[in-house]
């Protein structure tokens, strides 16, 4: 049984093969987000503190932050978006750049263990990179493409995610601290992306023994109703063995689908969760028939 | 490969490996429908001739035909029943009895070929029944139980349909027209049923390389929000490899399961079904609005 242990100042949780599935919030990351983008820049962080409580309040488990902006002074703003977020909540985050600087900018300010996202095959970004994940013992994303780009061969993915564990514990990082991204093509594009997916989830989890993350709407890119299709796509994706998804946790659909599939795998004990979710009446004295129209969307 | 062949007198549809999956519509049953009851007992067929047009509209690929009423002439019921339906819609059915010649009497009165719903790993089941789809050239679903009752290990029922395939091979059966039903208990009652069904679908593909199939809805029995965990349960199992389930297609997130599940295992060439589905504006000239307000129906 493999655990990936994350923390805050003062909470802790772990991503794992027996545990119920991680939330990873995607919403604080100004890609594609002009608005988010010119607050973050301007030193406003009014959108990132209602991205936080929102995310937090509809059930993810970490919360992924990002300050790509183009001109800006990223590993500043990181680290500023970092502090002011563990200020509002107690859930572990993940620090997500492209850029070193910005990662190592955000570890400093970061209380607890984070999750870095990411290192990928390549060979600079793994000197780079993996070096400051053992400095700050903490854990790190591992995207399954190198020089060559992404394959889209499934075993030649599973190849560069064992070689990027391999180079780990030779930097003394342990498998249990890289949680393998697959690299989820869009299905609209690449009819074969679910089944390598699936496949490959299964081969990292019984091989390599290691914990699974995705971007989990990439594979409903360019489809309609991308939240139904995101729902199928990550109780299938549970159902072969991975383990958290960086996703939108205010879309009802697919987070119905994830509790949905943590009872399915024993993960929730005593349905507890989905009853807390679905049950009517209420505890918090939410009426039947808000609860009916809410289900309903 | 395996494919279950089914047939009505002008339309043929397989079960299989590498098909879309078959969605059976369940509507056609008395069972805890007391006004059908009343209606069928009564040579009233106005229900059954609804429920056949929705639920073929919706897109069930085949039918269950269930005429089972309390002290009335079930064989006669049946036997009147599937010429109606017959005489409505092309899509195959299912004769579904626990009554033999009740089996018997649809089974004269069906035009193609049809699947027995079903036979159980009891002798006198398995000798009552299996020569009857032997005569009849079709089809029939395997109840993984026997008489020592429902195994909450996967194993043994593994074992049971293996024992009701070989029995079928000694008739004469092809083991491609035997479609194993695991058996799925309730989520809530047994916080092991998802992970045994999918071990269990698994083992029936990779092993026995039979066809499967379920009662869907079975496993979210006294659960609230019964369709999101329908739906989740759906997607995992077809990911298991599970190729058809008998449900109810007048539900929109089980439907929306079962066509993305389809997509990610490659069974929807192009998204066609999806697409048609889904896209906006559609063919059907149903408004951007309408389907948007469905959509999150």
């Amino acid at each position: 049984m493999t655990d990936t242990i994350l923390s805050s100042a003062t909470k802790e949780i772990a991503i794992g093969f027996e545990r119920p599935f991680c939330v990873i919030g995607e919403r604080i990351n100004p890609t594609g987000r002009k608005r988010l983008a010119a607050e973050m820049a301007g030193g406003n962080f009014e959108t990132v503190e209602t991205d936080t409580r929102a995310q937090v309040a509809a059930g993810a488990n970490m919360l992924d932050v990002n300050a790509g902006i183009p001109l800006a002074d990223e590993p500043a703003i990181l680290a500023e978006t970092i502090k002011l977020v563990q200020s509002l909540t107690d859930v572990p985050l993940s620090i997500d750049s492209s850029i070193v600087a910005a990662l190592e900018a955000g570890l400093a300010a970061y209380q607890g263990r984070p999750l870095v996202n990411s290192v990928t095959g390549e060979e600079d970004r793994l000197e780079a990179v993996l070096p400051l994940i053992k400095k700050y013992d903490c854990a790190v994303v591992a995207i399954s493409n190198d020089e060559t780009g992404i394959s889209e061969d499934p075993d030649v993915r599973f190849d560069v995610a064992k070689k990027i564990v391999d180079r780990a514990q030779d930097h003394g990082i342990k498998p249990a601290d890289v949680v393998v991204d697959p690299l989820v093509m869009p299905i609209g594009a690449l009819a074969t992306a679910g089944r390598a997916a699936f496949h490959l989830i299964r081969r990292l989890r019984e091989e390599l023994k290691v914990n699974t993350t995705c971007g989990a709407s990439n594979v409903s890119f360019g489809l309609p109703n991308r939240h139904g299709m995101n729902a199928a796509f990550l109780s299938m994706a549970i159902g072969a063995g991975m383990t958290s998804a960086i996703m939108n946790p205010l879309h009802s659909e697919e987070m119905t689908a994830v509790k949905g599939s943590d009872v399915l795998m024993n993960h929730d004990p005593d349905c507890r969760t989905w009853l807390r979710s679905f049950r009517e009446p209420t505890a918090d004295g939410e009426g039947r028939r808000e609860r009916r129209r809410r289900r309903s969307a």
